[in-house]
């Protein structure tokens, strides 16, 4: 039979990341392309023995249904380590537990989107959130990143160009991903004060915000928050393992309330064991020495990969110098063909992610390319870059 | 500020059942409300060593990002598995895991329906379905249920009056909740005909199907489907645990593929732990005895309802006697308030659920209430009817 697909998932396809891994899969293929947490990231040993210790001192709770809203503990803990490392704390503001912070995009746009509603996301920006995004139908506007953040005219522009129809502005302020910057405090403040003037929602991303490994701490959007308007997702993907699926929101109780009857109709609850693994993990471990040792695998990596371009292509191509998170961005020189440029960079076994990947429109023609340090062993990290200068010298002769 | 509550979300209000669920946690209160498995049917210490070997033998592959689609051997194994026990098999059908079988019921309506479309269900059915339906602004028409399954005049005259509307017939088949009604094999065959007649699809969900305590076994409707028109959607939540949160969906490649992207967008994966936790205890560990004894144990319970149900108000409502699952269905005698009737089971500390909640309309007026056997324990049954007794007493005076 010919299936009836509705509208909104006719042209959706997978990540363009996805088909890229798969080719990276091969085993010759260094991959610059994932995102993953370096495997020597993960506390196995903590995971085992709490896992155990749960298993043979709470198993009921581990393994039975449980409330939509989350593991009550961890919810408590949450907003106790929020408000610690951060300064978060919104009177009356609640905390639900997620089965990844990929939920929370979709959350939001099921509870506060109809189809066709705009929304402002930075350009470029997390390609697993535009397709979320596209998947409800909405009219998605990127506003260009520059080194200190999202060009606050240009936002401005597009919040008055569409007043009264923008839902949501998507904001991943630290260590964005993919372009591996930062924004300035002066804009997080800009931003907050432009949601305000138009009466718009801020959706606040902070995946990597725990893995700085250098400069200063900046707060997150979320601290400015006396007017109820900000929804901050949290993870515990990068700081603990990404394969027990455990993230969060915090915001208005009014919007978290529908959050959670979303979240019913799609997963009922986040898995148990995943949950109480990560309070356990928060509130009888060293986390703190635990995010320390972290910063101390992704500096080195990081330092590895911008010390090579350094040495190799460094007045060839421009990047990024990210203070944290996983990413660094990458700008071929005009007249690159990058499309071609990414396609001989694989030919030589070593994939990247086409800057197009994270543009509204996919297709969008750019000079720009994401590469990642968390993945690659530090010796892949010294071939890959060499990689990417050989490819480049003959490019550019 | 005032929030922008998306049109499909401004009316959804959590699942009744919850709500009661709130109150039934007084400890003084015996629930019969809830539907969850056995604490005693979780083979807890087979968990414990599993978990404990996968977090030895392969941490990296427990804890890593993983694709979309889930743990490749437990997908073989489970098509394995569907085959062997049910004799389905597709040729060409593909099986995707889902974080519990409700995201089989999001997804069904994300990949298939537009706001607006018509679906059919049986009538009452599963809460938990009806809301996610409800979610999507979907135009549900609800089929009353027979002793032996759904009416098929009715339901053939609910396609014939929607017909190029029509997007699924959501059924469960076998001890559906609410009723713990069997579908009989003609009407299996009817439905299915029906579907293909009308160039419908089917949404079979089994949740119960291996909780089967006494009579024959049926075939789902799913090994009929020669024409591709049948979505399978199974779950490890009541043999194994609903706390891992684990179910799947096996259909057509084309809608497969589709449903694939929405997982995506939703929560990338389904937590890995869990995942390889169901393969390894499908493989390597005795699992249809396992089952033979979670039958056991709901042989048990529901016999020792049924006993004092025949015993104490026998003459006085009537109750469908279920084969397996979870549930029994009661009706009182037309004219007794059951809202008032429901109340007054709560101020005597016996919760059950209104009928109403597994209604199209939700606040349709019925005669009809769900009781659950496997939550209380053998004492809190006899207790329960006991009390159920009392007040029917009362009120019938």
């Amino acid at each position: 039979m010919s299936y009836p697909i509705a509208d909104r998932m006719r042209t959706m396809q997978p990540s363009p990341i996805r088909e890229i891994l798969k080719m990276a899969a091969d085993p010759k293929v260094i991959s610059f392309a994932a995102g993953n947490p370096a495997p020597e990231a993960f506390p196995t040993e903590a995971i085992a023995q709490i896992t155990a210790d749960i298993l043979r001192e709470n198993p009921v709770a581990a393994l039975q249904y449980s409330v939509t809203e989350g593991y009550q503990p961890l919810r408590t803990t949450l907003k106790e380590v929020i408000k610690a490392n951060y300064g978060i704390e919104s009177p009356g503001h609640e905390l639900v537990i997620l089965s990844g912070a990929q939920q929370g995009m979709d959350f939001t746009c099921k509870v506060l989107c109809n189809e066709g509603d705009v929304i402002i996301t930075e350009e470029p920006t997390f390609v697993g959130a535009l397709n979320t995004f596209r998947s409800y139908q909405l009219n998605i506007i990127g506003v260009p990143l520059e080194e200190d953040g999202i060009s606050l005219e240009k936002l401005e522009a597009a919040l008055a160009a569409n007043k009264g129809k923008v839902r949501f502005i998507y904001l991943i302020p630290t260590f964005q991903n993919p372009s591996g910057l930062t924004m300035s405090l002066a804009k997080r403040q800009g931003c907050y004060e432009l949601a305000k003037k138009y009466g718009v929602m801020i959706l606040e991303d902070n995946p990597y915000g725990e893995l700085r490994f250098t400069g200063d701490e900046l707060p997150p959007i979320k601290t400015f928050d006396r007017d109820n308007l900000v929804l901050y997702v949290g993870t515990f993907s990068k700081i603990l393992a990404p394969g027990i699926r455990v993230g969060y929101v915090y915001g208005p109780p009014e919007v978290i309330a529908k959050m959670v009857v979303a979240k019913q109709c799609n997963d009922t609850h986040t898995g148990n064991i995943s949950q109480l693994l990560c309070h356990r993990f928060l509130t009888q471990y060293d986390f703190p020495a635990h995010l320390e040792y972290l910063r101390g695998v992704y500096r080195k990596k990081c330092g590895i990969m911008l010390g090579e371009l350094d040495r190799l292509v460094q007045n060839k191509i421009t990047y990024t110098r990210p203070q944290g998170g996983l990413f660094i961005w990458c700008e071929l020189p005009a007249g690159v063909d990058m499309p071609g440029f990414v396609a001989t960079l694989l030919e030589h076994n070593l994939a990247v992610v086409p800057g197009s990947a994270f543009m509204v429109d996919g297709y969008a023609s750019v000079q720009t390319f994401r590469m990642n340090y968390s993945t690659p062993t530090d010796e892949q990290l010294y071939q890959g870059v060499a990689i990417l200068a050989d490819v480049i010298n003959r490019v550019l002769q």
